[in-house]
């Protein structure tokens, strides 16, 4: 097994030389969401399963929480290309022994997201699975002028250029914080920091975000999902540049670093789920990013020349840091 | 646990009072797939999942049947609603030990049923899972004329009214036969019954009769996945109508029919994994619909006033069968 990315990039050029093509195909595997032309409207599709054991546990995730979050990571998905939700299909694989009363609370957690973000429910499939499986499949629209490039009208992985800046929305490592703290003390942690394990029950995806950076002049960004470096690395991978990240810029959650001190910072480097947008851009387009963004914007570095796909990250004194795990592949064989 | 459907009744009453509505839903939970209005273009979107254990068995189904079925029921979703194909987003659940080889496989079976039915793979996840699982995204399009009333246009559920001719296309219980073969003697079914293993195996979604049953002037259809009996119920349900099916007039696989005897009318009303189109229509299109279809349609009965939901399957002698499995429920305490 390669992991998940090297399998990807297998099953990419497969589909390239085997799989149908299409004009109206504008992006496809590799990126947040595919995006297709339809007459003079571009629609987004994204989709993403959650796994019980692999991406929750029950007796941390509430059922709730689960559903909620099942909508958000795709909702994040589309805020990563700029498009806007319009609606989901949920596919649920249950265990033969579920009752209907978690499947209902699954459902109100998701309905909750899905109002607050204006997504309609539209359909899906309800199979038996030995394993609680939760697949969002979700469609939304990129909002593009009559006439006007469609290109300056998204976030691509694509996208990035040497010599940019590298920016990152909100504070990071209080996902992984709360997951932290949840697995070492499921009942307590709550009460110890809310705002933590909060931020890994209820992600809120960056949609008001995104077209304020698309405005902005923004062209390449990503959802953090598996970590700051890992998904700063795939922009890098898709648009052939380097990047380097100043460690203490990097704004890390102020509750993960009062409670995990020094160790925040690898929090916010690795430990993902923070569901921010990391983007790169011109100076000018970051500035103007920064001044409209509804959440907080902060510089963290700047892209390189290269080598393509390599993110460093540099402490105070210039010197480089190690990182043992770039991020979350769920196919590596030392995965949680 | 009160069954798949009556799950889904329930949550579809929650989506209904909790989720976000919109005028753009044109048809939402309870169909083949979901219908949404973009600008004057009308989407498509349905997804389907195959489990390990559940909907096949890797000694009984290979990877590349696999790839090709997974793709194949959410083709016949589609040819249900009377849409045609443009672009799928894959999700693979892979257990930990699955090497790059088999999902080649499994890619390569999806990529030879994309060349052949026009649709572009877009993208999709892979994730890791204890348990295999194989979804399918699929988005397709209603061609609806400018300024015409798109329900003129598709294939609905809920669309049959009492006094019309319910007809079918192909033969069925060919898949339930050949499946049969495979569980109980795998290496030497294929030798046996060349057909009914194919049917299995290689399900042929109807895409090219849809669009010729909404040109004759059908207006109610499903694909056969759960089983005639149990998916004709779907449309009743849907409709508010009853329907009578004359056992006689079923068009049992001849191959079927040979192997398994009287039984075979058995597999043909109730094995599922068919996926032909069962339909309903004045008989002035029934007849336009079997004159035109590129595969034979044969008429098999009739809808009635009612009980609204209830299909009575009626023999030789005018008595109605009893049927001890309607069809395939995948959360019923009796399925396999």
């Amino acid at each position: 097994m390669t992991g998940e990315f090297g399998l990807i990039g297998r099953l990419r050029r497969l589909v390239g030389s085997a799989g149908p093509q299409s004009p109206d195909l504008l992006v496809g595997i590799g990126d947040d969401a595919a995006l297709w032309r339809l007459g003079d409207r571009i629609i987004a599709a994204t989709t993403d399963t959650l796994v019980d054991g692999v991406h929750f546990r029950p007796d941390i995730t509430g059922w709730a929480d689960l559903g909620w979050k099942a909508l958000a990571v795709n909702l994040s998905d589309l805020a990563a290309v700029g498009a806007v939700p319009r609606f989901a299909l949920v596919t649920l694989g249950l265990p033969p022994a579920t009752g209907p009363n978690p499947i209902e609370l699954l459902y109100r957690g998701l309905l909750e997201l899905a109002r607050a973000s204006g997504t309609v429910l539209a359909g899906g499939d309800i199979v038996r699975s030995p394993v609680l499986t939760v697949t969002v499949g979700l469609f939304g629209e990129v909002g593009v002028p009559p006439g006007a490039d469609w290109r300056a009208h998204v976030l691509l992985r694509s996208a990035a250029r040497p010599g940019e800046l590298v920016a990152v929305t909100g504070t990071l490592g209080a996902a992984a914080g709360g997951l932290r703290l949840l697995l070492a003390d499921p009942s307590g942690a709550e009460g110890r920091a809310p705002a933590l394990v909060r931020a890994y029950r209820r992600p809120q995806p960056r949609l008001e975000a995104a077209p304020v950076l698309v405005g902005a002049g923004v062209r390449a960004a990503i959802d953090v999902s598996d970590g700051l470096v890992a998904d700063l690395g795939h922009i890098c991978e898709e648009s052939g540049v380097g990047a380097e990240i100043e460690a203490e810029r990097v704004p890390v959650h102020p509750e993960a670093a009062r409670i995990f001190g020094p160790e925040a910072l690898t929090l916010a480097l690795t430990g993902g789920e923070d569901y921010e947008l990391v983007f790169t851009g011109p100076e000018a387009a970051i500035a103007r990013a920064a001044d409209r963004s509804p959440v907080p914007v902060t510089v963290i570095g700047r892209t390189t020349e290269g080598p393509p796909g390599r993110v460093r990250v540099v402490g105070p004194g210039g010197k480089e840091l190690t990182l043992t795990r770039a991020g979350w592949d769920h196919l590596a064989p030392e995965g949680p």
